[in-house]
């Protein structure tokens, strides 16, 4: 029997004959089967222990025992001694919580010191299958589906192949000493529930029910990678990079219909929206044009054939507002210059051609002028529409601007705070140079 | 609260409102509540009853009672009697399997003749979560761990996000009568286990399970619509069809590592190989080149890059061979024919440069001819090597030919047993054309 149980860790971990393990034990039964197999397959290993000192005298004793077992068979023994309760009452944590937490940075960090290539833990099947029902019933995606996974990083599991019963066998035909109550961390009052209640009921409908939720476990974990890989895939198709703005096209909605939540929560998950602001903004997608969503950090935005995200500004700082004294003064903006100049009309006038530049009648313009981005209620008479008064943002609707543009644009307030240039697409008709203009302010502007 | 659960439902199946549903009610709590929710709705429906005869007369009296109901309402009534117990027998499955075969053809059958646009069954919630449940512990990939569908072509489920416990509040706010011991063909034993023992442990852990798990169900549907594109996906880029032969590129493998063996048993689910021979399969991909795996149907070989594919035959079948009696003769063969001629050597004479026609030494060759594909051990002396022995899967293996191509060649044999021509590839050195040879045979090739 150990030669196979040997042999099925070395399929799954063949690096194992060739590698320096660093082995965390609790002197429990897992443990203590583990740190068996290896000295029977002749690995290299080290043993560490953790004393979570939530048993008194117990602990104590655990760590002892661990001890004599390492200097018996002259494995290197690491150990640490934590105050876990304080911990948990300091971080306002489950114990199970503070002991996890506390564990594996202490073993990543021995492994590294001592130079071991691995870090083992002794979960088994049955953990793996606990965890995964466990998730499920706090509510999981696909990742919290697959239980405990075989390797991360230096971090590996070698009995995760064995169920619970398997390994109790092994270590009775081997006459495994290991303490009956060890700390075991895991041992939390849900998973119990699960161990002694729910997986029995299990077992009743399928008697190889471990055997079969193992197979479960790997289908679920590969499937996670190739879900991994096909929302990478279809982001490089949907979703573009501009700047600090994220633009997804919602094509995808139309496209992976019956996937278009999960894909759209797993792009903007970074960007720290609740799912339900998610929700509702699939559902005004290519409907509600303009609606906005707020995260700490971000702004989601439902434009016209997209949505769009970028750092939240405007609307959580204070409105921008610059004052300009005089003419022929400068004023430094966010993102650009702003200047101002005024001139006799030349005999030989011409209007710029650049729409970041514009000459008005200066006599028709008061100052200090503001200079700030576009409110609710704007008005302005754009030229060429007669003196027409037109809302901003109607204006702004027939230029297709999205809202985050729009937030982008630059008005030029007189005085009087009517707008004069709205800069880089119009300026007022009412400020325009006529036959009559004898004084002309140029505005011009400059982005940096 | 029935406003809410109708614009809950409308929601959902937005269409509903405009169509005409056939609702099937088996007289519980689940199909009167959902009869009564239509009702009140002033939905268009029928209602459509099975008669399993499951339970003597009480079911004659559920379908009085529903009969009743629909007269009562002026709603068509369809009805069937089944002999489920006779079916289940005849076919050798369980009475709830033959009680739903029964049931859905015969549903849709109604739908079809009487125009109804859907056909629509009471499951709701806890039947969804239940048979997740069931279907992990019986062993499941990603498809049978969403439960139950909330549409499938014509069929539609209206109460699918309503609990069990939202339901009976319905039933007794509302006063609807029902048939308490009703026929219900989906209560078998293992569903109970679920149901009476392992939901209300996992409700202990999670007093809103049904609500997160529903969530789940949620996420793992989307996340297969997701998986069956990404296999698709990938099934382009790594596999071609060439003929009848599927071609499955090992690069796969190395790409997608951690998904392999799940896209290869996908890709290759139709050709009927048992998942223990696609494990073996797969690890000997890149190895030991020439491996071969039979199905009932099919043939799958681990050649140099690429699995191949293709419908089993001549392993299966008695391995062919044709007689040629005497030159000047032809003989059909599966994929062409071989003709032969005898001609007295020309003055000018220059070999064929056809890969598929050779001219041998008509003395040296000795009748019939025999023509087959090769066999283990067959041996000849290529042209071209002094008249040295090579056995002929080594001269094949130089050549790189797949296991498939290599047993779709034709080898010609003389009376002694001799290869003469290895058709398309080399002719014999024994045989071949010498200065003294003054009578030829040509031996040509043209497929069909």
């Amino acid at each position: 029997m150990p030669v196979s149980f040997i042999d099925k860790i070395a399929a799954m971990f063949p690096e194992l004959p060739e590698s320096r393990t660093l082995l965390a034990v609790s002197g429990g039964v897992d443990s203590m089967t583990m740190a068996h197999l290896f000295e029977t397959a002749d690995w290299a290993y080290g043993i560490a222990h953790c004393n979570f000192q939530l048993r008194g005298d117990a602990s104590d004793a655990d760590h002892d025992f661990i001890k004599a077992r390492a200097l018996y068979n002259g494995v290197t023994f690491h150990s640490i001694t934590f105050d876990t309760e304080d911990e948990a009452a300091k971080r306002g944590i489950s114990i199970q919580m503070a002991a996890r937490d506390l564990r594996y940075p202490w073993l990543e960090a021995v492994r590294q010191e001592h130079g071991y290539d691995f870090v083992a833990t002794a979960h088994h099947l049955n953990d793996s299958i606990e965890t995964s029902l466990i998730n499920q019933t706090r509510g999981t995606g696909w990742r919290g589906l697959s239980g405990i996974s075989e390797r991360q990083d230096h971090l590996i599991r070698p009995l995760l192949s064995f169920t619970r019963s398997e390994l109790e066998d092994y270590l009775r035909a081997n006459d495994i000493a290991f303490r009956e109550d060890s700390s075991n961390a895991k041992d939390d009052y849900h998973r119990n529930r699960i161990r002694h209640h729910v997986i029995p009921v299990l077992r009743s409908i399928n008697p190889a029910f471990e055997r079969t939720f193992e197979k479960n476990l790997k289908i679920w974990s590969e499937s996670t990678h190739l879900l991994e890989w096909a929302i990478a895939e279809l982001k490089q198709r949907y979703v573009q990079k501009r700047g600090d703005q994220l633009v997804i096209d919602y094509r995808f909605i139309e496209d992976h219909r019956d996937a278009a939540p999960t894909l759209f929560f797993e792009w903007v998950s970074p960007y720290g929206f609740h799912p339900d602001q998610l929700t509702q903004a699939l559902s005004a997608a290519g409907k509600s044009s303009g609606a906005m969503w707020y995260s700490t950090t971000h702004c989601l935005l439902a434009d016209r054939n997209a949505f769009l995200i970028q750092p939240a500004t405007s609307e959580r700082t204070p409105p921008v507002s610059h004052q300009l004294e005089k003419a022929g003064g400068r004023v430094s903006l966010e993102n650009g210059l702003l200047a101002t100049d005024v001139f006799d009309r030349p005999a030989e006038f011409s209007f710029s051609l650049s729409e970041f530049e514009v000459e008005l009648d200066a006599e028709k313009v008061q100052f200090p002028l503001t200079v700030r981005h576009w409110r609710e209620g704007d008005v302005f008479c754009p030229l060429g529409l007669g003196g027409r008064h037109k809302k901003l943002q109607d204006f702004f609707s027939n230029l297709k601007l999205s809202r985050f543009e729009k937030e982008q644009i630059w008005l030029v307030l007189d005085g009087r705070g009517e707008i004069i240039w709205v800069v880089g697409h119009r300026p007022d008709d009412r400020y325009k140079v006529d036959a009559k203009s004898s004084r002309l302010l140029k505005l011009s502007f400059r982005a940096r």
